[in-house]
């Protein structure tokens, strides 16, 4: 197996970081995780901001350069770890596939989420930010019904196969619950999220993320 | 070069499938374009829902099946077209910077711009609508300031080498007139406005975005 000790990962606490989290530990990866405090402002001091101006979770520093945002380093994670069999490197449709599915977590499922604690990114006024919050288990679940009815194919996200976008799932539906949506009312969500958490890399790095 | 007589489209005039439209152009697709009317609301009748379960564009429909989302298109298009050289395909890291690049397009600059257009997919409230849209200049011009400043290498998104990343930057690029931030305000995003309207590719293409 392959290890790389210049790969680390600056990770939140239960963040959508511990998606890339999860698959750094399925693939076997040689890294170091380096918690960044959200709470004390971490990500918002110059020696963050210098690894990633955006001042958001994951990063991963590379020994060629640092890599954001969840799907791209899982994309890459697969890909410099072929051995660990977590993307279908070499069919262009079912990486498609793939990458379709973790562009809808990033840019609705996790957005629909960011208006609950985070909605003053997009208002000043609380009225309003308020009315954002009111809306999120409605938004949430919605998303998640597409997901249950439309997405997900059994046993694994993908399918037969364990891929880099199963981890990336289980992150956000461990987000259910406190946006107030029953993660039973999708049983074969619920059903990938319990088996998620059997996985010997999920058990490992979940302890991390508790908060 | 490859002509795949199965490929189609759909997208809609000025919309961020766009992007997906002008990668097309640029791999030299052979391809038809269907163009959808959200104004009449296309994108909720049962035969595209049929398509893309979501209601939304651009979709693809190739002999393997459909794929959504912009980020999931475009590399499908650059890595089944490798001739067209849109994307690093055998490396990994600047694959990644190219998947970091449009999923930080699609998590968050589309997501600010949304906020003025589609305000109802987060509230129902007016005057809480009315409020996202007051902010969507700064958020959309604080977005354009970190590609600027941080993420742009020039003289195209990634640098010497035209990708992927261009015409999606160039699609959201042209939305910023709409939302009242000055496109002149960010020098190098600018020129690039400009040098990619001479592109053949995308000079075919905008007559069908017209709106």
């Amino acid at each position: 197996m392959q290890r790389d000790p210049m790969l680390k990962l600056f990770y939140a606490p239960n963040s959508c970081a511990m998606a890339s989290h999860i698959a750094l530990e399925e693939a076997g990866a040689a890294y170091e995780a380096v918690k960044v405090d959200l709470v004390a402002g971490d990500q918002r001091k110059p020696d963050y901001l210098a690894i990633n101006p955006k001042g958001r979770v994951p990063a991963l520093v590379t020994d060629r350069g640092i890599l954001t945002e969840n799907p791209a380093i899982l994309a890459f994670v697969a890909q410099t770890h072929p051995g660990a069999g977590l993307a279908p490197l070499d069919d262009a449709y079912e990486f498609g596939r793939i990458q379709s599915f973790n562009s809808y977590l990033c840019s609705t499922v996790h957005v629909a989420h960011a208006h609950r604690m985070r909605a003053y990114r997009w208002a000043d006024d609380p009225a309003a930010m308020a009315e954002m919050r009111r809306k999120v288990p409605q938004n949430v679940g919605e998303c998640f019904d597409l997901i249950e009815n439309e997405l997900f194919k059994g046993p694994w996200v993908m399918g037969e196969r364990y891929s880099i976008s199963d981890p990336y799932l289980f992150t956000l539906s461990g987000w259910l619950k406190g946006d107030d949506v029953e993660l039973a009312r999708f049983p074969k969500i619920h059903d990938h999220y319990r088996r998620m958490q059997q996985r010997p890399a999920v058990a490992s790095v979940l302890p991390l993320h508790q908060r």
